[in-house]
């Protein structure tokens, strides 16, 4: 099952591919769309459009996933600007047949790092570590990739009988199939 | 100049198409667009872009327009949901190459009704009048249709050397072209 993850933003919207494979995660690609600096708001949104319409037409992937988002009470300016890059990301998945799963930050913490309150930081080691990785991906990318090895995690899990239940081939691939999210 | 107005929102978008003439603004057509109720955010918002392109395809209007969005400090939730509405619009438009003008409501009630702080009923009933309809629009297609209005006003203005200066037409068309909007 190949997985694109997605983490929406006006500025930067992080990418992420990988293969969930039976007993290991596999890499295919990360990085960031990033739409001209300065271009007006409606070029910015079709720069993410035609980036996110180009990644699947590259990569193919079965499957989409995003963040699930809970805006801050103190900024509602950012709620509306994040909404409107967001809003053209889930469209777009969908146009393409990829009804994106939504994950809260916390299932994709726990997936990850085994706790729902990691750092930034460790998010980004972790998904280096997972993916087998170089170098830590940048914010955007890590969590992008990280919500799709949660999303993997989950269709790993899909089988299994009862909710919580550790997977059978969780010893090699560390902590991220051990908490079923929903 | 055909001028499509759209005033996005995720249960119901709203469309107004007028045309600016020399002497007169003449009703092409208004409504809403409305996802299906119960639908997936992702699918809702696929519902707004296929309603808005359908739009475009049946009225071919030269020039976009929406109103530019003040968000309300006590509600950054509305703000992230009606973002990703409005995304969608704007990213609708902008690849249907109508990059949308935005105007403030400030702007938009000034141009229809006379004053800045019209109620939506006064806005209703001034769209109502200007295009000789026969029953006021709903809000979001009065919004839509009051956008498309300023527009035109603006577009009829923009020749004229200072701002502010009435349009030497203005007598026939009230109070829609007194104002030069920015």
């Amino acid at each position: 099952m190949r997985i694109l993850g997605i983490d929406p933003g006006s500025t930067a919207t992080g990418y992420g591919v990988i293969e969930g494979q039976a007993a290991a995660l596999v890499h295919v690609a990360h990085g960031t769309v990033r739409p001209p600096r300065g271009a007006a708001l409606p070029d910015r949104l079709v720069a993410i459009q035609e980036g996110i319409a180009e990644l699947i037409e590259a990569h193919r992937p079965d499957v989409a996933v995003l963040e699930r988002v809970f805006v801050r009470a103190d900024n509602p300016r950012s709620a509306l600007v994040l909404g409107q890059a967001r809003g053209v990301a889930l469209v777009t998945l969908a146009s393409a047949g990829l009804t994106p799963s939504e994950l809260t930050p916390q299932e994709v913490k726990a997936a990850v790092v085994g706790t729902g309150n990691a750092t930034k930081a460790q998010v980004q080691q972790m998904v280096k570590r997972l993916l087998g990785l170089e170098k830590a991906p940048g914010q955007d990318a890590a969590d992008a990739l990280a919500a799709a090895i949660c999303r993997a995690a989950q269709g790993r899990l899909a089988g299994l009988p009862a909710r919580g239940t550790r997977s059978r081939g969780s010893s090699r691939a560390g902590a991220w199939v051990v908490r079923r999210a929903r």
